[in-house]
């Protein structure tokens, strides 16, 4: 079940951080490295502070390596198995389609979750949280800064779309209990709001680091009473924290340094 | 540009039918021909009858089959070169990353349009309808049973959401001319209202065939004046119109029937 496991290892790791893998090649290619090998000394120099992987499909999709992405969520699951991957890929389509799109990510790929689009609703995301152990992260309130021009939008019921959103997420569409949401910390009101709606949903947080959300005010509006359900994902901070040879160490200082500002947080609450 | 090369398209052919290409391996593996060949004999046998051809990317994602994908693309402009592509792949995501599904769709596939999901707001459409000669077909009212639990919601203006979509569409993101509609032929009502809403914007239907939706009351209540403005795709109907050898022939004449019945409809326009 990926909720336990995620949970299981954020315990056992003390660690709320969420490592994004985003090859971007223009930034690696003064490394004269392979794209695999970058990325197995990434995860490699950030395990120990990591309680999730969390790589971007169209990163690889822009450069058709599909196989390197199989590859490093196998390598993942082989030296690091107690670390949960999350394919960061957003699909959304009908529900005949949406099956397809589940092999892909939960066969193929072999992720432990991924992440989803809303828009089509509920009978598009059975496909997905039919693979009960798997979890499913839906879209609630992105990071971006048009992300409210629908999001935000005020139903007749007085509610903001995202909130229902996270409604249904909570209720009609979490019958194997393994949704989650994903709320940008670029919104920490939001955030509040949609645990105020969710209860003890864990929740994937984009957007600390390179878009800029503040840590103290996510953790304060997120976390759990037990320190716990939050999932606070950093990729370009990390993965390009160093531009040299020692870039694996520069990751490994930006993973633990992060972890560490997130636990002293935490430790206050 | 898309627009004008599809209606073009549409002129010379005298044809608003799509034909959707959705490959299932249980589907084909009794026809003892490889992947790409089944796409060749389906390509070649509707081409006459055709206004764009729409490759769905989970059939392909799913097999692993992006190689393939890659060569009938390339195989259609090659052989069928006044035929548009238009990708299915309903991506949607933040900028930076959104630039990267762009890549992958226009670059690595040489797709001629796109489908997007607008639910991440308009700075997550512009990495896409920056390429100006592509055509950005955005998710509105999707064809899906529950596509209403979102997308009909009733917003505190008196508007269902997809018609704020519509209206999003047709003005903000639309500066450079070339995006378009998602519009099921299961809801002919909502095709009516977003006619209403967007003009002349050309709107890319799926839903009839296998999905049930009514040929008549979608182009009664979606064609232009001109007797343009639909794009009327069919996948499975058409894909798996046979089951034997002769499934090539099979096609043809099913993308023939469904372009004559929607001729018939325009005529009597």
């Amino acid at each position: 079940m990926f909720i336990q496991q995620l949970e299981h290892r954020q315990q056992q790791a003390n660690s709320l951080l969420c490592v994004g893998l985003d090859p971007q090649p223009d930034k690696i290619a003064a490394l004269n490295l392979d794209l695999l090998s970058w990325l197995k000394a990434l995860v490699d120099a950030t395990a120990d502070h990591a309680c999730a992987f969390k790589p971007q499909i169209a990163h690889f999709a822009a450069l058709g390596a599909e196989q390197t992405l199989t590859d490093i969520i196998a390598y993942i699951h082989q030296y690091h198995g107690d670390i949960p991957v999350i394919l960061d890929a957003k699909r959304g389509d009908i529900g005949s389609t949406a099956k397809r799109y589940a092999e892909e990510a939960f066969v193929r790929y072999q992720a432990d979750a991924l992440t989803v689009n809303p828009y089509l609703g509920g009978d598009t995301i059975t496909p997905y949280s039919r693979y009960t152990d798997k979890g499913v992260v839906v879209l609630c309130k992105t990071s971006n800064a048009q992300s409210g021009q629908l999001q935000d939008l005020v139903l007749q019921s007085g509610q903001p779309l995202f909130l229902q959103v996270a409604q249904l997420a909570a209720s009609h569409w979490n019958e194997h209990n393994n949704i989650l949401l994903v709320v940008g910390a670029t919104y920490p009101e939001q955030l509040k709001s949609i645990r105020e709606q969710v209860g003890d949903m864990p929740l994937l947080i984009p957007g600390i680091g390179a878009q800029g959300g503040d840590l103290a005010d996510t953790l304060n509006a997120g976390l759990r009473a037990d320190g716990l359900g939050l999932i606070i994902s950093a990729s370009r901070s990390i993965n390009y924290a160093g531009s040299g040879d020692d870039f694996a160490d520069r990751a490994r200082l930006a993973a633990r340094q992060l972890k560490t500002d997130i636990n002293q947080i935490r430790a206050q609450k």
